[in-house]
């Protein structure tokens, strides 16, 4: 067989077959039917060997990871996933390889109620480009730039796990055996928050999700609607398993300036807060308030227990 | 300036600034109004440093290309380019590099009416994804599956041109001064044939581009189709520039088997063609019948003159 067409036939069933998809895989590009009266959301990811991960990664979970970050970003326009596009670079055909990626990929998109409609595959350094795409009412996108002074500052789930996770996976830390297993998971297997955020469509003035910690975050929400914020950082939702593996001190520094939680970090406006509870009960996700909205633009106050707190964030510069 | 903003501002002009585009580059993805009624053409292709082009390539040539390799795609499903995400991974920020890039991709741009709605930048080897969005009348979409026996065979332009101008480059042949300019061109400035494209929406019953040349493509539509081909290679059409340059086997070589002409290829039923000349005069493009689809489904038949031309394809293999 010929390897593209062997590399064709491992992607040819990823993810849902979708009625909205009259032309997929094998055309010189994919048609989609989006729905009237919806926009389009388009997010693109890469993730280089080296860079965003070990050569020794399971490729599976190297498959589903590209998949939720992608859909992550979805999740915070409050947009529903539904296609993806994957440029695969490939420095060689490893079919082992290949068919396990492909399946992490197929598996997390079929989660996910996506098709993977097309691409490109070219011989090159390993790099992986997935491009996602999904569809919100129109005019219901959430975005960065409409928090206001006042609103309420929240997150999904616990900070810090993934950045524990790329730790254990680098031998700088050891994690008891009870925490192990969550804590890999949470590292290898994030979840993008695709049914909270379109839950959060009417209720939430500005969101994103995390992948560059808290404090590498936040500030872009601050950039775009002009506000400052203030934080508690003893509100900061963390795992028992972190807590239990590392310090305070260490921990928090995962929360803030660890990557790749993909949580959703949103503002709410005092007078939605009350349908925020309702809302969100049926998820079973915790959400968590941190701080508020101020009017000092661009400046992210972080305080404990009503004392100002001396935080340098370090985040990760590509360049 | 931090790096990353550098190269967000190398690219915050890129193309148009389209009405339809709500949330452009900076927020967890772009929002983009699809118009009612129309179908959403989605194409990928990726440019590896060292596979697609040489380390020494004018980077304004290599923005040009990349828009226009993505935006063909959507030529040749009869789409209207709207759309662009690229993801760009850099092994290092060079400024004066990277400007006359993003000229190069922002000027094409501007030229097929698309705008740069996001994307993604990393670090790493050389490798650029261009991802190109359009749109279609719902249903109307070419696509290289309905060619039919009995139908007529056609390309747009000269094929053969870019082959030579890579030839050129590597100084594998000489070409005289007289037809340098325009071979230099067509190698490193493809035009997409975007107005043809959508002209034959109603017209053909197939339709493809040409980037691995006429016997590496047309394949793809007779298994699409399930149909096969007579093709006549004295009908090919050839540049002047192309036939002075070297003998006719060799420049048959280059339009049978080199890649990135990037001209149309398409099949027209019989009671089309008068409809196909009156439609695509006012473009001055040539067109050209060089065959017929037949029944023998998947069989590339090449004739000359009546008799059977014997060829071995030999196409550009990733791995």
């Amino acid at each position: 067989m010929h390897e593209f067409e062997l590399i064709a036939q491992c992607f040819s069933q990823s993810g849902r077959a979708r009625t909205d998809v009259p032309i997929g895989v094998g055309d010189d590009g994919a048609v989609i039917q989006v729905r009237d009266g919806f926009d389009l959301v388009v997010t693109t990811d890469t993730m280089v060997e080296g860079v965003h991960f070990f050569p020794d990664v399971d490729p599976r979970a190297l498959g589903h990871k590209l998949v939720a970050v992608n859909v992550s970003d979805l999740a915070a326009m409050g947009a529903e996933p539904c296609w993806l596009s994957l440029a695969l670079t490939l420095p060689k055909v490893d079919t082992p390889w290949l068919q396990a990626f492909a399946e992490g990929l197929s598996e997390t998109a079929d989660y996910y109620n996506c098709q993977l409609v097309g691409g490109d595959t070219t011989r090159g350094p390993l790099t992986l480009t997935l491009s996602a795409k999904g569809i919100v009412p129109r005019g219901k996108a959430l975005t960065r730039s409409n928090a206001k002074v006042g609103d309420y500052i929240y997150v999904t789930g616990t900070l810090g796990d993934a950045a524990l996770g790329l730790k254990l996976v680098q031998e700088q830390v050891d994690v008891s055996k009870k925490h192990r297993a969550h804590i890999l998971q949470r590292f290898h297997y994030p979840t993008a928050r695709v049914a909270i955020g379109q839950a959060l469509r009417n209720i939430a003035s500005s969101a994103m999700d995390i992948s560059d910690g808290l404090c590498g975050d936040l500030p872009h929400i601050l950039a775009r609607s002009k506000v400052g914020a203030i934080v508690d950082v003893a509100k900061i939702p963390m795992s028992q398993a972190l807590k239990d593996s590392c310090d305070w001190q260490a921990a928090l520094q995962c929360a803030l300036s660890g990557g790749e939680d993909y949580e959703l970090l949103f503002t709410v406006p005092e007078n939605k807060r009350g349908s925020l509870e309702v809302l969100l009960s049926p998820y079973g996700v915790p959400v968590t308030c941190i701080g508020r909205i101020t009017g000092a633009a661009g400046k992210l106050e972080l305080r404990h227990l009503d004392q100002p707190f001396v935080y340098q964030h370090q985040g990760y510069e590509h360049f």
